[in-house]
């Protein structure tokens, strides 16, 4: 009997690092994760992972083959292969690639989680059929992937697809890259919450977010508080819809792109950000591409899409040989 | 004897049409150009030219052969061959390339100048081996063309690459194109006008510049001005080019091009422009682009660059058969 080709996807996350493995079609025959231990270097991690990773493909063994291994990782250059000086981990420039093919002598690929979400959606989730289109994952931050004529974008250097750090305001908020105003800022789950604080500081609307302090003002409880129609929340999420609108209709200047997706815990609020998005972002197009360009949420099944963008990452590597 | 093959490019202008007989390796064998008549179809035009391209190819058909026709056009499709709507020709929606094919039964291709410039750039010019760059043409507008993974990026339409009109300020200077703020009604060489005219207007400073109506004014004046040490000229290209630097520093956390390359009447201005937006562009660019991405002139022979990109799009088709 011959065998079944599968491959692992890994995503690396500041807390757990997530594993699946996954067929050509996209379905997870097995999958776990394990604490990333961030202060511990990456072969920590990956030493690790293995032993575990082992146990499990053991089971599936009988009927499959491992052909490829794909990895999502915070700062990872597609390019090089490596993961470079990552914010939340205390891992400096390790060349993860040639740590992995250590062990496994088989393709091994590795990019940042939003260009894996990008080609998930490609492969296996909204977007699949299309050429031209972006991922935007709203997590903690805005990150992003663009595909251009069937290509995921990397740019000359593997660091293309920045769009969380294209500038709203350049006198705008304080952003982590040491400038000042970029889209994170206010398009992201930390950015809602800033937009709460000022609206809190600007008007004088009883709100039950009134009763919470920033550090634990998370985007669910702003979500919460819209639902229950709370004015400082409902507000908040209009001006976050209306800066994501200014900016992507920009990217589309640049792209022309067939859908823009939304993902990550921010796009969760629903309609909350969508509805509001949709007006201000056709408001702010240019008027040839009004009308034409689809806002879908992401494709993938939650709680597994990252793994699924990795996996997706070195199936679209195979599939190009 | 074998013959030599040489494509026709065509840059369509809103006074004049440029025409020129084009080997592979760029060199322009014959060239010449006829008045446009906007207000008349399209039919007209290509007739009149066919006649002229006619008389000038039978003085080198003996040693080439005619192998492709490709087309700078305002308002083209590359994806259908049309030019829709062109703001400055009386042609409404036209298939051009259909119309050329009735006439000539070989490789057609369309697009629009700036994207004809990006592949004369990349074939023969100052993007020669490069896959991720941008070209950005200053004139009355600002037009772009934008290759990333080598390939000219379209988009889901056909009308990809339209940097000018991003947006600077939502409530900023009225555009052509309905909106509010766009990039070009700053940066081109009708913005850096609009620019004197609200720095003679803010400011108090002497400058010869108040003598010319804004009418008269053009980009050559406020270069001309510049040189001579006028203040507010200076400013005038100070802040054009710190626009153009906020702008563009946006269009490299999407792409991360190998090189921005600037073009057209107002890069004709030399250090004026290009050393005040290298510092702007620096400093507004995210740290990790710092330092990367080249920023040049046209390597196109002036005056023959739109036939020369022209050109490029054909060849550029017809090698990748």
């Amino acid at each position: 009997m011959s065998l079944n080709e599968i491959v692992m996807g890994i995503d690396v996350g500041g807390t757990f690092t997530k594993f699946g493995f996954i067929d050509r079609d996209g379905a997870c025959l097995a999958d776990s994760s394990i604490p990333t231990h961030a202060e511990k270097p990456a072969e920590d991690l990956f030493e690790r992972l293995f032993k575990q990773s082992n146990l499990i493909f053991q089971k599936i063994s009988d009927k499959h083959k491992l052909v490829g291994i794909g990895i999502g990782a915070p700062n990872a250059n597609y390019y090089k292969g490596t993961v470079e000086l990552p914010p939340n981990l205390n891992w400096g420039v390790v060349d993860i690639v040639a740590l992995v093919k250590k062990r496994y002598n088989i393709p091994v690929a590795i990019t940042n989680d939003a260009n894996a979400a990008a080609i998930g959606e490609m492969k296996f989730g909204a977007a699949k059929g299309m050429k031209d289109f972006i991922v935007i994952t709203l997590g903690t931050g805005l990150g992003s992937g663009i595909v251009a004529n069937g290509n995921l974008i990397y740019g000359a250097d593997g660091f293309a697809g920045e769009i969380g750090h294209t500038i709203y305001d350049p006198n705008g908020r304080q952003c982590g890259c040491g400038r000042k105003g970029c889209l994170e800022t206010y398009a992201s789950a930390s950015g809602i919450k800033r937009t709460v604080f000022e609206l809190l500081c600007n008007s004088t609307e009883e709100s039950i977010l009134r009763k919470i302090n920033f550090t634990d003002l998370d985007a669910k409880m702003i979500s919460d508080a819209a639902n229950a129609g709370d004015k400082i929340a409902l507000e908040a999420f209009d001006f976050t819809a209306k800066v994501l609108g200014l900016k992507l209709a920009d990217s589309v200047a640049h792209l022309s792109p067939q859908a823009i997706i939304l993902f990550g815990g921010l796009a969760a609020a629903g309609k909350l950000l969508f509805e509001p998005f949709k007006k201000y972002f056709e408001e702010s197009l240019l008027p040839i591409f009004r009308n034409k360009v689809q806002i879908l949420p992401s494709g993938l099944k939650s709680g597994n899409s990252a793994v699924l963008g990795a996996a997706a990452l070195i199936w679209n590597e195979l599939d190009k040989k």
